[in-house]
């Protein structure tokens, strides 16, 4: 996998030294060579009196291109950035970017007043794109579309078709798909570059145009979005207003980052953390893991309180002891696999099943492994202890635990969604916290019905 | 989101109608107007009976199309559908398909004589791309590239390379880049078809490629390849042997693929189970998240030996077992934590730091996140059970269980890698097993230390 000659540290102290030594042509030959996203990443690495010059050295079409490539993950970074920029070039930077990658930049931005400074300075045409997307709501189609499309009537032919492409293709996202539109601008169809290659000069549009459009809406979730073009292999997808007039496409590098957004914070729901909490301090860490975890404490103390109930019990059967994390420890385990599946299933909107349907599912899975692990723990235990009734107690409740567990993860998941929660956020700490307390109830409760064959 | 006029299940409903009332005609325009993908689901959806009728109805490139649509999750069904088809029609189905889904398609089928039959059955030039692909270790960027695509020499001209382009439209996987090669077939360059349509017609490929080339390796791992495409947002990216001849190219639709699955198998670790496993009976399910619940249950036995190695200090201190869950249970949360932070850190390849860099970040957080929670559980335990010391001895032991398991969740991960398995596969499950024995271990030793402040 070869991108630079050079290792990426070795560019980047090179390009240092020539901001540092007043190099502006070397710098920009070498640094305008490089591909966006290089330029990105090596931008990020520049301390503010170098960046101050990198202002100076690139005209802001081209800082644009730059800005244009920076990933969600180091989105954060760029209101500092702009923030030290003359503010009339960063407006004009600003018009230049793609208008859905300048309103990610304008979104990081908290101090509004500067947003709209930057909004009067650019020139009409970006400001009113810009405007036009700003207001769309966050991870809905809208707020990731692009307004930047090619669009041609159905009475062109494809040799207009084309010539028109040929002048649109500068500014455009995407130039593979042409939109054919109404006069309403209602979206008519689509066609895509490849078709209008195949086809003759004199052939009409309308002929050839592609009626049956695979479309959002523009206030659909991005992550539905984001499936129709993973299934439907697309490059763009149109995105219609309420009377199906074309308001903007979404490109497949857009779809890129969402597939993988939704991954992490899937990844990270589980897990109870923020996984991209990457280079940061253990202090940002910790305060980024703290109130989970303190969360759980508490939750945990309920359980805590729960088992001294039991004290009794368990110093006049101090054996009993020995098996309550292993019980709570393995039902939380059966609710954490329940919980990831309960979740995928959501997340995936792979599923027009019935609430009942996958409680069915989960109850019988739950009693299905209960029941195997049941039996082994009660065989290990009662030989281990030379009890068997009171391997036959762990076990009974080992598999009564397992069920409640496996229910919790199933269910809780979906009641999160019903109450308007991401159901992604529902994570393995808290459901095996939540299990430890039902196991403990139950593994005591149990005991104690036992009790006079134990002692 | 409007795909089908009627819902889904209406559609299979009528699809089957006429399958069974033998309405080809009807059944070929109905079907055929639909989206490959679409055609696929449906697919899926008839019984034996109905599919036979598929094939008789449908001609092998229309059935191919079908087929290039399946996705991985659907993938494992193709089987069935091959072994039911006659050979000679299965073969032509295969040739007519992409090479790298007929290839995906050929890996699902376990006999493999029937599939080295098909091989024989089918179009040459087809059997010669497939078996070029075949050999490709999985999940390599030879195992998710094409053969289809299109190049040029480096004397064309724009126009030569346009109709060039055009004749080859109907083959390539995508016309969208043009690849440079000399009479070795060297990569030289790129030209995206952009490219090629802002350009005059005389202008000469050689003054206009691109030879600032993004390229993998063919054994480079599928998730580089995916992190480039996604980096570099490109629709297409070059594959080359080991001196630089072009063997393929993989494009963006594979790679968004690939991301789901490394998501959903990062995510099925974390929970020590398949998310995957939809659409199948509790019996499976069980079948598939038993291995995993039974192999920590032994893990957790041990546990279980050490604590009933303290059952003289707990029945002595009843009071101690009230708080073995609450220790175990925090310090396999903040486990899990670090684990998930680990794992996302590898995965994503998002990490030059060294082994003892995050060995030192790690410690720092759980250090100062042991401290927080210590001090917490500290007054919460002590005042509750009105004893201070009590809550000194189990602040101190849940600060230093916290400490380790945040550790653990760091190191093993890597520690997987260097011993060459895929790290994702370190559960949370199995961190918060782990973390029990030693969490347990801490408690009870600085617990007997004390002893003599507690009775």
């Amino acid at each position: 996998m070869e991108v630079f000659e050079r290792s990426f540290e070795e560019s980047v102290i090179s390009f240092k030294a020539m901001l540092q030594s007043n190099r502006m042509t070397r710098f920009r030959t070498e640094f305008l060579a490089l591909h966006n996203y290089d330029q990105a990443k090596i931008f990020t690495e520049f301390a503010s009196s170098e960046r101050k010059k990198v202002y100076q050295y690139l005209a802001p079409n081209e800082l644009a291109d730059v800005f244009d490539a920076f990933e969600s993950d180091i989105l954060h970074l760029s209101e500092e950035y702009f923030l030290e920029m003359e503010n009339a070039y960063a407006a004009i930077v600003l018009g230049e970017m793609y208008a859905d990658n300048a309103v990610d930049i304008l979104n990081n931005i908290d101090n509004k007043e500067k947003v709209n400074m930057y909004m009067h300075l650019m020139p009409n045409t970006s400001a009113r794109e810009i405007s036009r997307l700003i207001n769309y709501i966050d991870e809905t189609a809208g707020s990731i579309m692009t307004t930047e499309f090619v669009t041609v009537k159905e009475e062109y032919t494809v040799k207009q078709a084309y010539e028109h492409l040929k002048l649109a293709a500068a500014q455009a996202e995407t130039i593979y798909y042409v939109y054919v539109i109404d006069e309403d601008s209602r979206l008519k169809g689509v066609i895509s570059l490849r078709d209008l290659i195949v086809h003759d000069d004199q052939t009409l549009i309308s002929e050839i145009l592609n009626p049956r459009l695979i479309t959002v809406e523009v206030n659909d979730d991005q992550v539905e979005v984001a499936k129709m073009v993973q299934d439907y292999d697309l490059l763009a997808l149109p995105v219609v207003g309420f009377d199906r007039e074309l308001l903007g496409i979404i490109t497949v590098d857009d779809v890129l980052d969402v597939i993988q957004e939704e991954a992490d914070s899937d990844y990270s729901g589980l897990a109870a953390v923020d996984v991209n909490e990457i280079h940061t301090t253990p202090i940002k860490a910790s305060k980024s893991r703290l109130p989970w975890l303190v969360t759980l404490l508490f939750m945990g103390m309920g359980t805590a309180t729960l088992i001294s109930q039991f004290e009794g019990l368990i110093s006049s059967v101090p054996v009993l002891s020995s098996f309550v994390t292993l019980i709570t420890g393995t039902a939380g385990n059966a609710g954490t696999q329940s919980l990831a599946v309960a979740v995928r299933k959501l997340t995936n909107k792979s599923e027009d099943d019935q609430f009942f349907d996958s409680f069915g599912f989960e109850l019988l899975t739950g009693v299905v492994t209960g029941i195997v692990v049941g039996i082994t723990i009660a065989l290990v235990a009662g030989i281990w202890k030379g009890n068997l009734f009171l391997g036959l107690i762990i076990g009974i409740a080992m598999a009564c635990a397992i069920v409640v567990a496996n229910l919790a993860g199933a269910l809780i998941p979906k009641l999160m969604l019903k109450l308007g929660f991401d159901p992604a956020v529902a994570s393995g700490p808290f459901i095996s916290t939540l299990s430890d307390l039902t196991s403990v109830f139950i593994y005591f409760t149990i005991a104690r019905m036992f009790l006079s064959y134990l002692s």
